[in-house]
C-alpha cells in the first residue's frame, strides 16, 4: 500500500477489505478501518459519510473487482489456467498475511447485523459471488462444458476456495488448498477436454 | 431447545454456537450468548469461568461432535449417503434460519482476535475441520477410493459445503448448495466406483 501523505480513497478501501477479511465486519470499526489504512478519521467520514456499512460495501465491490480483473486475464488462458490464478491469489492472501487474512467477501456473507435489514454490504457479496462464478461459468462454456455444468462447476470452484481459504487459516497450513486444488484441476480439465 | 427453569450446559453451548455462526465470534459478548441460550449470565459464568473464549470453544466442539455423529451414522451406508446427508443438515439449518445461521467453526476460522495469540476456539475449529474430513476420507478408503484421492476429495467436499453455505447465506437462495450438491455426488460416485 502507498504511503502518500494524502490517503487516497483506494488506499482507504483496500486498507478496509484486508482488515474485514482479518478480524471480520461487526468487530471492526470505522476508526480501526482508518487507522490500519493509515488515514485519519476525518478523510475517511470525508470519502465515506454513511459510514461503516459504505466502507465495508466498497470493500466488498473493491475485492470484487481485483479477483475479477486477474479472473478475466488469465481465464484468456482458458478454464485451467483461471483455476490456478484463482488459487494462486488466495495462496498469496493468505500465506502472505502469515493465515491471518482471507476473503472480505465471506467474511460480510457469514456476518448478520441485529436488525432485521438486509444491510449493502451482504447484497455486494451476493453480487460479488455471482460475478466470480459467472466469469468461471463463461470461460468452461467457451471450452466446451455444457452450460449446466459449466455453472454448478463454477459455483463449486468459488465455494471451494472460499472453505479452504477458511481451513488454511484454521489450520495454519496450505494444505486444504493444495488438496483442493488437484481434485479442481482435474474436474476442471475434464469438464473441457470431454 | 429446550425451555427449562434450570438452563443445562449444553443448551448454553448449543445456543452460543447458533449465535455464533449468525454474528460471528468478536461481535457476540457472553452476555449475549446468554441471553440468547435463555440464561442468566450468573449460570453462564458458573458453567465457563474462563468466559467468552471458553464458551466459544466448547460451542465449536459441539458442533463438531454434532456433525459427526451424523456424518458416522449415515456414512454406514456409503460416502454418497454421507455426502447428502452433510449437505441436508447444513441446508436445513440454512433454509430453518431463513438464512441467518451458518456454521459456528467457519465464523470462529476467519476471525483474529486483535492480539498475536492463537485462541483455543481457533484450534478447535482445526480439529473439527480435520475431524470431518477424517471420517468422509475413511469412508472413501473403505469403499476403493485411492488413499491420495480419499484425502482430497474429503477436503474438497468440506471446503465446497462451508463455502456454499456463505454463498447461500449472501444471496438468500439455495441454489449454491444445489449447485454444488450435483458436482460432489457425481465425484464422490466415480472415486467409489472406479
Amino acid at each position: 500500500m502507498g504511503k502518500s501523505s494524502t490517503p487516497s480513497r483506494e488506499r482507504i478501501v483496500a486498507g478496509a477489505a484486508d482488515m474485514i477479511s482479518r478480524r471480520g465486519l461487526s468487530a471492526t470499526s470505522i476508526r480501526e478501518m482508518a487507522k490500519h489504512a493509515k488515514a485519519p478519521l476525518g478523510s475517511t467520514y470525508h470519502y465515506f459519510p454513511e459510514g461503516k456499512q459504505q466502507l465495508a460495501t466498497e470493500a466488498v465491490r473493491f475485492t470484487g473487482e481485483w479477483v475479477a480483473r486477474s479472473l478475466r486475464r488469465e481465464l484468456e488462458a482458458g478454464p485451467v489456467a483461471g483455476l490456478r490464478a484463482f488459487l494462486d491469489l488466495w495462496r498469496k492472501i493468505v500465506v502472505g498475511s502469515d493465515f491471518h487474512a482471507g476473503c472480505p467477501v465471506l467474511a460480510v456473507a457469514i456476518e448478520e447485523p441485529p436488525t432485521d435489514e438486509t444491510p449493502p454490504s451482504l447484497v455486494a457479496a451476493a453480487e460479488v459471488f455471482e460475478q466470480w462464478e459467472a466469469l468461471l461459468a463463461a470461460s468452461l462454456r467457451e471450452h466446451g462444458a455444457d452450460a449446466k455444468q459449466a455453472e454448478q462447476l463454477a459455483t463449486l470452484v468459488v465455494a471451494a476456495v472460499e472453505g479452504t481459504v477458511a481451513m488454511c487459516r484454521a489450520k495454519r497450513s496450505t494444505q486444504p488448498l493444495d488438496q483442493a486444488a488437484e481434485q479442481l484441476q482435474t474436474l476442471i480439465a475434464a469438464a473441457v477436454s470431454a
